[in-house]
């Protein structure tokens, strides 16, 4: 950047976490969740918000968002990928600049992490009164994750290494919140050559369902040219 | 963000813009051009950066992007995207988290900023010595042009209204840097059900070529549920 005249001061970091599972209670339809952390002093004391805090002077941020999760939440994704830098003027009563990273979870990593106190896991479409504006900032994640999923594979971050065609299916109408055809969305999916399929199958109350897995080595999260230091957090 | 602990001082907010637009130099083929600010105070005095300046605590990050682009190269895009918060720790001598935005411009739009002093254009291929990690954040630019191309409209950014499917294909040729087959873009453009073809042609040394504008008012930046004051820039 061009440096012209002095920074001002009063302009603070922060990091914040918006990390998505899918949640599974036995026969409904799975629901996007995510834990939100209840504030314990002002501003907006006793309200929810994403897990994070203050970046450190001495890491990174994927490393700071990576620190705050742990520290609120307990979880420890092996990724954390950048979201989104919000920093409208009004946003909290004194100035502060958030980096908002995101990750999906699998539903098993998700409830392996040890509960903590002050953490609960809300459905994304029944949030409670939230701090700020992350219900903004979960909005916006949703949002990308509707965006994303229609052109990468966004959506095994759900799921295991191995899945059927209909666990994947579900992981779509999830996100997009509407059904699709099972015929087409085996075709599309089909045309993306990007699924391998296993020689074994899933059985149960069901007729026995192929299992699939990942035709690519190809990370899920878009890095791009970005090194590991800047967005790996583990 | 759940607040724990208090802040650590001394850590800056800064904003950048890369503005990238395509370059025609008669009977060339179209190259990558972008916009650079000779610094001219330390750290890095003499070497070349993207345009950009300090966060002003009564302003939003986008605000402060089209702010100080125009201050130090007087381009005033009507719309800057955000690209990514760059926050290494050694990115500068002192601790500074720079947001990123960056713009496509069509080539007549850039050429009608006024030339300013310690402000050049250079190809993307072909960039001086560059302050702080900007080198890298130009090449994550590069990088995110080309991924977004593959399901976007983005390269639309680089032309006017009205255009041939032969500008078309320029575009994301110089974009994906490889030669793409005529008729088999032709195909792809056509599938995608978003051009309307014109009563309008273009002559000259060629024979006739038709002309081609959008199919929709949808915008072809990603601002999703972002506000306007959080994204808009005029």
């Amino acid at each position: 950047m061009t440096r012209s005249g002095q920074p001002e001061e009063g302009i603070r970091v922060a990091v914040s976490t918006a990390i998505l599972t899918l949640r599974r209670d036995g026969a409904q339809a799975p629901r996007i969740a995510l834990p939100l952390v209840r504030r314990t002093r002002d501003p907006h004391a006793g309200a929810w918000a994403l897990p994070g805090g203050w970046l450190d002077t001495r890491e990174g941020l994927a490393t700071a968002a990576a620190r705050t999760l742990a520290e609120t939440t307990g979880l420890a994704p092996s990724y954390l990928e950048q979201l989104y830098a919000f920093g409208a003027v009004d946003r909290s009563p004194s100035r502060v600049v958030s980096v908002v990273y995101w990750a999906l979870l699998r539903e098993e990593d998700a409830l392996g992490a040890a509960a903590q106190e002050n953490v609960h896991w809300f459905d994304a479409t029944d949030l409670p009164e939230l701090a700020f504006d992350h219900a903004r900032i979960i909005e916006y994640a949703l949002w990308r994750l509707r965006n994303k999923v229609g052109y990468s594979r966004v959506a095994q971050g759900f799921l295991p290494p191995e899945f059927t065609l209909a666990d994947l299916r579900e992981a779509y109408e999830t996100i997009l919140g509407r059904k699709l055809d099972p015929a087409n969305f085996r075709r599309q999916v089909d045309a993306t050559r990007t699924l391998i399929p296993t020689n074994a199958f899933r059985t149960g109350n069901h007729r026995p369902a192929r299992l699939y897995r990942d035709a690519t080595d190809v990370e899920l999260a878009d890095r791009g040219p970005l090194s590991p230091e800047e967005t790996r957090t583990s």
